[in-house]
């Protein structure tokens, strides 16, 4: 495989061929071994989607839920590996993956084991107040799931439930450790106007301090991750928000290495700029929070050595780094962490997971990030064990199967067939981006919504993230052969 | 069983017995058929708590995990119905069920039944974003599970994860409502200044708006839940928070009913403030939230005048009322929600939930708080149906054995109990609150922390609330013979 794949450069300057005609090439490729036992040859399209079945089910969800984002309505007992099932009959290729969240396709039967063991039914049964009435089992439950795939540098774990939650989470143990830091430590215990100014929201006890974000940031929709959230208007209006800055985050050519030299000068203003926030914003951040790729806000990249800018301004100017890998993290870039491709002097200070991990938290690894009481950071649940317990089923699937590595090379595969569909179709696919990050591909469209329909008509599901940008966002068992299919359906859709 | 209740308030003006004699009283009453088949018959202490086995068990997860706030390290295994056990062997009787969280007993058969069914393995292992991707069978899910149980007048449902996160999206709610109605309505769109504004968190796009929260509250730890919270400075220290409204919660004496004139008055001057705030504060508020029995706060009643004057106040001035039923609701008031004891001339506007109920979210009944547009209320999940298809086993357990008229009588026996014994250790049981609120009982204790610290000791699992309450939160299938357990180790530790 890995032979195979050196041979990409040298096909790349071949003349542009049609799509199925690249399918035949890499027949060979296609043909490696399924990643998921049973699953459809392809797709199935026997109704308009929505079709009766599903129409009917709408309607009657309507009546208590609020079905004005309903994007399919899905059949998930007929949903196999990398393909949705509807309630018509529909079996759709899913490079959308609940927004990225379903790692190992769907009805895994790992996965199944998981959600079929006795610990896993004595931990949906008897959920803990984690905090104060902890498993026995729950260390290592940690050690051999979330643990076991800690980022480098990083050994502990808090947590939670969703990614919003996770950001927030981190943000707590920024500011109380910031405001240690001020106080002079661990050990000066607060003062009683702290005290009572904290009980009437004001400072000093509930500081005018912020976290600082980026431009087209989204870091969830609670009102503390809303606030560094800057992706779109309809994520934020209406919401009450802190008074936070906002940095620009660069604003990249694509391909990232065919236009070095301009992004460079790009990320410096922007490093400049975000450094300027920090010594001069009213409210001083505690931390600087990040997306190793800015998703919901419309896939957009910037190289390592930004990253690796923002880690020495935080340093520099003592405060956090806070990498949000909610949407990048568990291997869909080619790495199991996407700030593995940035080589950091030091790790991050603290890194946020959800989605596909099914479960939430921060890691961090400097224990000075345990506030310095008991009771500060902590809430009744804590997460849920049983969607822990289902993380660690993923990390070992993820491993038996060497995911990791699948989503690299079926990303380069992706990203080359990509490319020459792009030059056959330049209106149609531009500013390709996602090179070397795994299957963490996009691409701008100036008819997004319109291929997006299409394509659920064609058997594809395929999500948009930003104002323009078609979104990638396979699961980790998304193999060459569904990049086949992939490819070939898109140019139908461009042809169309 | 309730000719024999008729008979308390005889019993009650006969001198007071001590706890044994009271127990033999009742010996037919505590022989009554038992809620939970093959619970032990009563607790067991093997050894000190924690023992050599929960020892190890700490020092092994506090290297990845903070434990500082760690009560007892459990074996879920081998818990049962109201009992609790160690890895040591020691088997307590749980009167706190995870910060008033698990609803009908440990290792629950009915509820093992559904953990291990088809069903729910399907619904662990194929997350779904429910906004996007419902599965065909969620209507019925709500349908015979959260809704099925929906307040009366409220007959839709946002789903959430946590109490806090229910909060925040009923706030969410709220501030869209507000500013609908401040545009014009419904169909009135954004201004570009609106929209403008959003992005960089300044008004009139995130509105300079609140949230009425009153003294001792407690709605959660996110940012803006947590601006909410008034419960205790460890609470709030150091986290930044909105500048909003705090009135002050009735101070009533207790019993409510020995001081009905007093309280009443002190109602009123709450009421009062209440008003003010709502029409002064400089950050106007679009809703009120309160807590039928303020619960971390430390236990702290009102009478059903005070709830309806809220109600009537924020209806005279066109805001929202929000009553925050995660750990009121759910049966263990002798009501299904606590709301009920008050006869409200309309139903709150939102209702939110949490704990018993496993799952989180909100009910309203009023389809305007449907925003005006998708994707103004969503997030990746919303929810985790998992969660949601054991709520509706455990609503199946609660009607098929009574449960709440269970914690209704049992609430009553125990009151009685507790009542009794105040009236022989007046300087243990204080302000003995909870009457005809079920088994949601609490009483000031001067030596709180050292009380429920030998409660372990003699076999019970306690809790406190606020500064210096004992509260008991038992499961809604706690009986009058785990009732006498109760008095009978209280009566021990209040001698020594």
């Amino acid at each position: 495989m890995a032979s195979r794949l050196r041979t990409l450069p040298r096909l790349a300057r071949l003349p542009a061929w049609p799509a199925a005609a690249l399918r035949r090439h890499y027949a060979s490729a296609a043909s490696a071994k399924p990643l998921f036992e049973g699953e459809p040859e392809g797709p199935t399209v026997k109704t308009q989607i929505p079709g009766p079945e599903s129409k009917k089910a709408i309607e009657r969800l309507d009546k208590v839920f609020d079905t004005r984002a309903l994007n399919m309505m899905v059949d998930y007992t007929k949903s196999k590996g990398n393909y949705i099932a509807d309630p018509d009959g529909n079996v759709l290729l899913d490079v959308y993956a609940q927004i990225a969240s379903i790692p190992v396709g769907y009805n895994n039967p790992t996965l199944l084991k998981a959600a079929t063991s006795p610990e896993m039914a004595s931990t949906l049964i008897n959920r803990p107040a984690l905090g104060n009435f902890p498993s026995h089992s729950w260390a290592e439950v940690l050690e051999t799931g979330i643990l076991k795939v800690a980022p480098k540098g990083l050994d502990q774990v808090f947590t939670g439930t969703t990614g919003s939650d996770a950001n927030e989470l981190a943000y707590k143990a920024a500011f109380m450790w910031k405001r240690q830091q001020e106080r002079g430590g661990h050990h000066v215990d607060f003062t009683e106007h702290e005290i009572n100014s904290s009980m009437v929201n004001q400072a000093p006890g509930a500081p005018q301090l912020s976290i600082l974000s980026f431009t087209s940031a989204f870091h969830g929709r609670l009102f503390g991750s809303l606030s560094t959230t800057r992706s779109k208007p309809i994520h934020k209006l209406d919401i009450p928000a802190f008074d936070w800055p906002r940095a620009p985050f660069p604003r990249c050519k694509y391909p990232l290495d065919e236009h070095a030299a301009e992004n460079a000068a790009e990320e410096q203003r922007c490093l400049d700029e975000t450094e300027r926030l920090i010594k001069e914003w009213h409210h001083p951040p505690a931390a600087v929070v990040v997306e190793p790729i800015q998703s919901e806000g419309g896939d957009n990249h910037a190289s390592p050595n930004f990253f690796r800018g923002l880690r020495e301004l935080t340093k520099k100017h003592n405060i956090l780094f806070i990498v949000d890998e909610v949407q990048t993290g568990v291997g869909a870039t080619g790495k199991f962490w996407a700030h593995e491709h940035w080589g950091l002097s030091s790790p991050p200070d603290m890194v946020t997971f959800s989605k596909k991990a099914q479960t939430a938290g921060y890691y961090y690894g400097n224990t000075d990030l345990r506030p310095n009481k008991p009771y500060r950071q902590f809430n009744t649940w804590m997460g849920d064990p049983a969607r822990a317990i289902l993380f660690r089923a993923i990390v070992q699937e993820i491993e038996r199967l060497d995911l990791v590595g699948n989503t690299k090379r079926t990303g380069e595969y992706l990203y080359d067939g990509l490319k020459r569909l792009g030059e056959r179709f330049p209106e149609e696919i531009q500013n390709l981006r996602g090179k070397g990050q795994g299957t963490f591909i996009a691409w701008d469209s100036p008819r997004r919504d319109e291929v997006l329909r299409k394509a659920k008509g064609e058997g594809v599901n395929i999500g948009g993230s930003g104002e323009r940008a078609v979104r990638l966002r396979p699961m980790l068992i998304f193999q060459e052969k569904h990049a086949d299919l992939l490819l070939e359906r898109l140019e139908k859709i461009f042809k169309s």
